[in-house]
């Protein structure tokens, strides 16, 4: 397969996206390419002395960029040729099979809505990202691209998330989950109400009602729903406090054992590896007929090595196609 | 003043509750009285022994209590009689001047809103927590009282808010955000857009725009807004990755340096500390008329300590009186 990166996307771009490519040439198979996007002075400096771990790897030159701030639309109506566009566009034209960006998430989002098709059946995409816990991973669904959700469009990312998590992480039955303010069925606002309603005799899905946020941790469900604004606010929130807590934590530490500073601070980086998003790979976005792998800003080469992984993975075990049997049938049955 | 406290409310009542009220006869002054309201025989059981420590405590027996995981509505129909319902209604008949409960929290929202009057201008009550951070305190509101708010909700919760903080902690000016999924005006759904248009042209707010989530942790404001439903994922999302990752550093440091384990379990005692809800008192419900504090349903007798001197605190900066100068003009204004 061929897959497109966005070289200027993140915040350490091209330099992390160019050494990503570089390590994820390991996890190519015979006859996958790398085709890095974006401006080809600076990739060809950043490969230069990469000899012939180059070799899968081709350029397709770029003129723009889009900026981390820029607003989304308007930066797609007036930059044609960023990166980001053309990395879009070469999907749709199908000269890529999967494409990844740790640039502007909206913008990428938007283009993949405009440029690409979604699913046959499916209404919204959604942002589905894994979050590593102690007792496994649990998928949260939309942490961002649709943040005025219809009741209609939570049902079809439990289903959509759950084909996904079943698919990359080996869980045989996902226990799917709304994301609500308290287990019991009269709990939480008119969407989540709604929502439960069109979830809870669904055959195709594992539902297991409501569960609160603190459960995340506590291993209650596999696949977790929300609308994007809900999911947005939770994923930061968890970047805020992983750090926030282990810094308390290290500060009280180390003045209780100044002498043991350089085990402390490694235990710290151990845990602080547990919630890294590099470690994890980049978010798919669900529901386009393509592969879109959104990856953190904040991205170094070992979040875009693992967006290649996760890209082939998605490929591998046809995510789409198994999506599209279960949600273009929905069409008839929801109108 | 007369306080009232649910004696029966919490997962550990009446035990913390009576212990509490022992210790927060301390923090009263001469006339002061705390009325715990509740089963006579259970709560003279744990006075017993209390001797003169209990001159400034009451008892009113009420036979009923109110389950955790009750319907509200159908709990305070069916139990009159119940601790939560007697408190409240002695609250509305003026036998108390405030009211405490760290039991059933939709049941005492319910009960609050049945039996107390809104305060004047005041559209919907809205609970408010304050968040401990290395940076200050910052107040959250709505954190569950009302999960379907329009945008006036969040202006006024913005306002309510910021009396509270000024008052309680001493924050000269009030930073007051809006919880949203980025800073940009354009970020954020229907309902925030909407209030940030009420919000930026009000003189009596000092209101700086959109937050992240995770810039709570960071000092960029003293108060975020949000909806009930938000707000209360956002609490038990911090509830539960405290404790999360607390966990996980304590494993990892052990694992590297068992010789230190009594010194790490001392440091992380001091963490929680940091993030326990006891230690901060209850939540205020803004808006009635009337002083009524939340506690966390695993609130020790320090967390209903805390709620006794919340309520004084509250009564003496005229907290309700400032809410409605502010907002019993805002009538004419906004229709």
């Amino acid at each position: 397969m061929r897959i497109g990166i966005d070289a200027m996307g993140g915040d350490r771009a091209p330099a992390e996206e160019v050494k990503g490519a570089l390590e994820a040439c390991a996890l190519l198979d015979d006859g996958d390419r790398i085709v890095l996007v974006g401006n080809d002075a600076a990739i060809r400096e950043q490969l230069a002395g990469a000899g012939s771990r180059a070799d899968h790897i081709d350029i397709h030159h770029a003129e723009d960029v889009v900026g981390m701030n820029e607003s989304p639309v308007e930066a797609l109506r007036t930059k044609p040729d960023s990166s980001l566009a053309v990395l879009v566009q070469m999907h749709a034209d199908g000269l890529l099979d999967a494409c990844i960006s740790a640039g502007n998430t909206g913008a990428f989002v938007a283009a993949a809505q405009m440029r690409l098709r979604r699913l046959r059946g499916v209404r919204r995409p959604g942002i589905a990202i894994i979050t590593p816990t102690y007792h496994g991973p649990v998928i949260i669904c939309d942490v961002g691209a649709n943040v005025n959700c219809r009741p209609q469009h939570l049902h079809q990312y439990g289903i959509m998330a759950s084909v996904y998590i079943k698919a990359i992480c080996d869980v045989p039955r996902p226990r799917a989950a709304l994301l609500s303010i308290g287990e019991e069925d009269a709990k939480g606002n008119e969407l989540v109400k709604k929502a439960r309603d069109l979830m809870k005799d669904d055959s195709d899905l594992h539902f297991i009602g409501n569960v609160e946020s603190r459960d995340l941790f506590g291993g209650a469900c596999d696949v977790m729903i929300c609308d994007g604004f809900v999911g947005n606010v939770v994923l930061k929130l968890m970047e805020g406090m992983a750090g926030g807590v282990i810094m308390s934590l290290l500060e009280e530490l180390m003045a209780a054992m100044p002498a043991q500073e350089s085990s402390i601070k490694k235990a710290a980086r151990q845990i602080q590896r547990k919630f890294d998003f590099n470690e994890y790979g980049g978010a798919p976005l669900l529901g386009v007929a393509g592969i879109c792998i959104i990856c953190h800003g904040a991205s170094d080469y070992r979040g875009i090595k693992n967006a290649v992984r996760v890209a082939k993975e998605f490929s591998e075990h046809q995510v789409n196609q198994q999506i599209t049997e279960l949600l273009s049938g929905q069409r008839t049955v929801h109108g």
